[in-house]
């Protein structure tokens, strides 16, 4: 599945790109934030945070309804970057980051079925947060109607991974006495904030308090 | 500096867009973490991960050389966003993230001189790690040559933030004993891992130990 088409073959730095797709699927799976690439009208570039969920070989986008204007006839690239650590070497040109990315690039489909439709706002919630989709109202027709939800096969992705150490040629120099090292970089869930809206005593869901551990 | 254009002032949830510049310099310090848009010679969008630091209304990124040569002559866009956190309302249509967000729309310079792209470097490895730029061995002129940098003005920049408890209106209506609040989101830098190529009980120095908490 990812076998690397022309564009999405790495030009550099080979040795960090991973074909597997347990990786890619991991990487989606695990990201709480994702950036849309498009190309506007004047034909620049524009990148938009937003949501996204996993289901099988498909991965289905949070869109504002301009975005998914936008994207719905052209091209899109869904990036997905988890920082890992900021890796400290010896020299200056040998500093790196640990991280995972996926670069998935293809021809996105607006989801307009309302079943599928449905099925992808349930992945989202539940990707987020797993429980939610259960415990909050589902969406009425409007509310449907103005929630955009693009569709983007996993088709042609790049997933490039970095871990470990420094790798930088003084690393086994004798004499450079310099620190180097990683500093790991995590996201971190919380303790849940109660809406103020309800009493402050009220209790936090099971699905909830499990997911900030 | 930041009032809108016409492709930078918001379309929707325009009670969301900030024009302080104050806003778009603090997201910018913040984030450890970039995305790079560009249109690729097919004129496809493409969306890499990268690192970057501002200095002053400018904002330099570590570009590859192919990214750097895809941006050379056109347009990028640069998007930093911060997940502040998750918010679940009672309803899913409500569902959204705290976030602080900037995309930043513009033509990308290729930083040449030699003393501005020594500087940028040093923002860069500043912005990820204090003190760490004093720390390195500099580069010389091989490395130098071989890393690109991008520089990139701060004059059309569009800054999202949403805060604060879910906005949905079941928020005021009685008989929904629903649950609703936030999960707050944060990125921990942890405990430095030493090189193994030191020996384990090597010390970290201050300026790192300092930057992990």
């Amino acid at each position: 599945m990812l076998s690397p088409t022309p564009r999405t073959r790495l030009r550099r730095k080979r040795d960090r790109q991973q074909s597997d797709p347990t990786t890619l699927h991991a990487i989606l799976d695990e990201a709480l934030l994702c950036h849309l690439g498009l190309v506007d009208p004047e034909g620049a570039p524009l990148v938009l945070p937003t949501m996204h969920a996993r289901v099988g070989d498909v991965v289905y986008v949070h869109g504002s309804s301009g975005a998914a204007s936008l994207a719905r006839d052209g091209e899109v690239c869904l990036t997905v970057t988890l920082l890992d650590g900021l890796v400290l070497a010896r020299s200056v040109f040998s500093h790196s980051a640990n991280y995972r990315s996926a670069v998935i690039r293809g021809r996105a489909r607006r989801v307009t079925d309302p079943d599928e439709h449905l099925r992808a706002l349930e992945a989202i919630v539940e990707h987020l947060t797993p429980g939610q989709w259960d415990h909050a109202r589902r969406p009425d027709r409007r509310e449907s109607a103005a929630t955009a939800v693009l569709a983007l096969a996993l088709d042609e992705a790049s997933v490039k991974v970095r871990q470990g150490p420094p790798g930088d040629p003084e690393a086994v120099a004798e004499g450079d006495g310099r620190w180097a090292g990683v500093v790991p970089v995590t996201t971190v869930l919380g303790a849940p904030e109660t809406c103020p809206a309800l009493p402050a005593d009220a209790e936090v869901p099971s699905h909830v308090a499990r997911w900030c551990g």
